[in-house]
């Protein structure tokens, strides 16, 4: 077994403290991987809080890892040590359902997508720990390559929210030519106008904080919406061929479709704890839709970094020590980050 | 002006009486059309009684209509004198928006779709009555062409109930290699049924009533599930790619959204009055959709009904006499009608 550093919460009303632990020895598919950093998602702070239902304890969060491979087993193929790697929120699946044959090893229909941390190994027994920890082993299918050419701070959030508001824009073919919104500038909100903007789309953010509108323009945004001002949103009525909505808190569904245009699509990647909520005619008038998305696939995880290599695409973050973690939770919960921490796993 | 005998509502409580009323002279771009059949929809009795919000009385309802050309204005090229023609739920529109240059002028931007009736024509004034009359006049462009080959008491039903449905399966791309079920067999579920099959989905009917098997295996469906029996909905679990939800109850969004394979698709063609309510969950795990789809343009309405004298669809009706029409709206909110209500027009 390989003895292994991290910082777990041992119950829901605990603060995450540093706990040793250990990892399974490098199996011949597997890799060992040196973390460097690893992003602070807001689910983080749900699961540890059990707010997801019950949570497994003690509980290591983190899905946004980037760190170099230590060591590699007798099978592996993808990666040699040294190189630089990445996992994000899975490292296991049935690899044989037809969602995971399509590249959406997230909804494996056999139930065995294992995630990377609150979670059990498809032995149904072993649980899983993540990336607030020094060291991570990993079958090397579900580890995806990172660039050097890259800000590797920057990288980790990507594995997360990269690919969460990557992937939707992909599906729906989102480029040139379409109107598009991004509602909420969070982590996934900064994510999503980034790359709505590197695809080619007319960006506007919509924000209920004045205040952000310069960093919106910033990250790429064309044009800016305050959502307390209702005559400002009354003239978006029917503009926008899709919505971005990263907005996990309750929100008014109807007011967000009447800014679609007809066959227009709000696509949530944020989910609130409520259920959503709309009148029929909503939808019916205009042809439009509301959908969901949830993360990504791993080959769609590597495309998205490739591509992000290619047209030098990062997270905006705030690098922390690890023992400042508590601290940056609370943070985040007042939106008072820009738009992610990563911890300096050297820190820990 | 022309004299024109019709049903009408005169109030919210009144029941539907015969009404002597004028329609315009025939336009240089117009045609009289004289009405041989009318089928009767379930949202005439929702406008009817003021349900959608209050009604413009006198009210003549009506708008799946099928008669013959008997005069046509100096500027129409479309028809002539003893052609079949119909008319749907739309008379007119701007014509020049995005929406309607793009076919789908139910959604005219300009807020100028008229409809066939509890509506006013583009003068804001003139208000519009349907097809529950002997006569009507209307613009060329709205109205289309009927084939000769086709019982023409079952077309009626297709410019409202049979556009509804094709539309979505259009849109959708629907056809050999799906799984779709239709949810609720009424007007629009026996023309989803049809439609469905006859473009080589895999069609299961999901209906509350276990009576219905027999009729939806006729109507083209593979398979029956009975909703109340809780064992076979949970096997559905996953399996469709599309639910066609013609259902305007309230019903639990959740559960169907469940039985969608990843990525599936719920079309809503009913108007639940409540609103449509869903945890986001079952919209985010398998990138789910959500959608509302209203019957459909002038041109897609053409094409449904060529494709139906094609392949000799039609609605399955009851034929009433007009002055059963009050009776038969009391049969529809009972479900107790094969499929589709059509009043014979001969009868007025």
């Amino acid at each position: 077994m390989i003895a292994t550093k991290g910082y777990a919460a041992h119950s829901q009303t605990d603060s995450l403290k540093p706990w040793d632990f250990e990892r399974r020895e490098v199996g011949e598919n597997d890799v060992l991987i040196d973390i460097l950093y690893s992003g602070v998602c807001h689910s983080d702070i749900h699961q540890v809080r059990s707010e997801w239902g019950p949570a497994r304890y003690p509980i290591v969060p983190g899905h946004e890892i980037v760190g170099r491979i230590a060591k590699v087993g007798s099978n592996v193929t993808k990666f040699k040590v040294g190189d630089l790697a990445g996992i994000g929120c899975m490292v296991d699946s049935c690899k044989e359902c037809p969602s995971c044959k399509g590249g959406q090893e997230q909804f494996c229909e056999k139930g065995e997508t294992v995630f990377t941390y609150n979670s059990l190994e498809r032995d149904k027994q072993t649980p899983t720990y993540g990336g607030y920890s020094n060291k991570i082993v990993c079958t090397q299918e579900f580890v995806v390559k990172v660039s050097e050419k890259l800000d590797l701070k920057g990288v980790a959030p990507l594995l997360c929210a990269g690919i969460t508001t990557y992937s939707p824009l992909r599906r729906w073919k989102i480029g040139k030519g379409h109107k598009v919104a991004v509602l909420g500038l969070g982590g996934l909100g900064h994510m999503a106008v980034k790359f709505a903007a590197s695809f080619g789309a007319d960006v506007t953010m919509l924000s209920r904080s004045a205040s952000k509108e310069k960093d919106a323009r910033e990250l790429g945004a064309h044009h800016f919406c305050n959502t307390r001002d209702a005559e400002e949103v009354k003239k978006l009525a029917g503009t926008f061929d899709f919505i971005i909505d990263t907005v996990s808190a309750p929100h008014n569904y109807d007011l967000y479709l009447g800014m679609l245009k007809t066959n227009g699509v709000q696509i949530c990647v944020g989910l609130p704890p409520e259920p959503i909520k709309m009148n029929g005619f909503s939808l019916l008038k205009g042809n439009k839709s509301i959908t969901g998305s949830s993360i990504g696939g791993i080959a769609e995880t590597q495309e998205m970094l490739d591509y992000c290599a290619e047209h030098n695409i990062v997270s905006d973050i705030e690098l922390i020590n690890i023992n400042y973690v508590n601290e940056a939770y609370e943070r985040v919960l007042n939106s008072d980050v820009k738009y992610r921490f990563v911890i300096d796993m050297a820190t820990i």
